[in-house]
């Protein structure tokens, strides 16, 4: 199975990276840009179908590893087979 | 408007970050990972309405800025309001 784990910084917790790449933007004339924040995405191939048990350990691996708990949020999504795999 | 970039390395580029990250889980217990990469989500609030031209100006803020593309490709998605905020 395939899944996609999205790890954002949370709400009121300062983004320098996506300042930075604000900034950056405008420096090349896209004033348009309000706010830019950057997350992480992981795409995972896993062994094993799609599950509620598959799920709940991607969520551990999540709260063990993969995300801050005291900076970042995560959400997980199993993806199924035949969507488009370049969507986010 | 909103609208989220994700940027991915292309296919046949290494990632180490990936690697790293699948041997830790390995190490964690975690040996169901087969294979794991990891991209970048930039989620922008931007002046003005959803428009072809908005997109193609994020498009382009892509190729000369947010992705190389030598070694990655992106995507460009505008976020209708009033969709789920948090999925990737």
């Amino acid at each position: 199975m395939r899944a996609r784990v999205v790890v954002r910084l949370k709400r009121g917790i300062l983004d320098p990276q996506g300042s930075a790449v604000k900034r950056a933007l405008e420096g090349l004339g896209y004033r348009e840009v309000r706010d830019l924040r950057v997350g992480k995405l992981l795409e995972l191939e896993l062994d094993g179908a799609a599950s509620a048990q598959a799920r709940g350990r991607l969520e551990e691996m999540c709260r063990r590893l993969l995300a801050n708990p005291v900076t970042e949020d995560f959400t997980v999504e199993i993806v199924e087979e035949g969507t488009r795999p370049n969507l986010p």
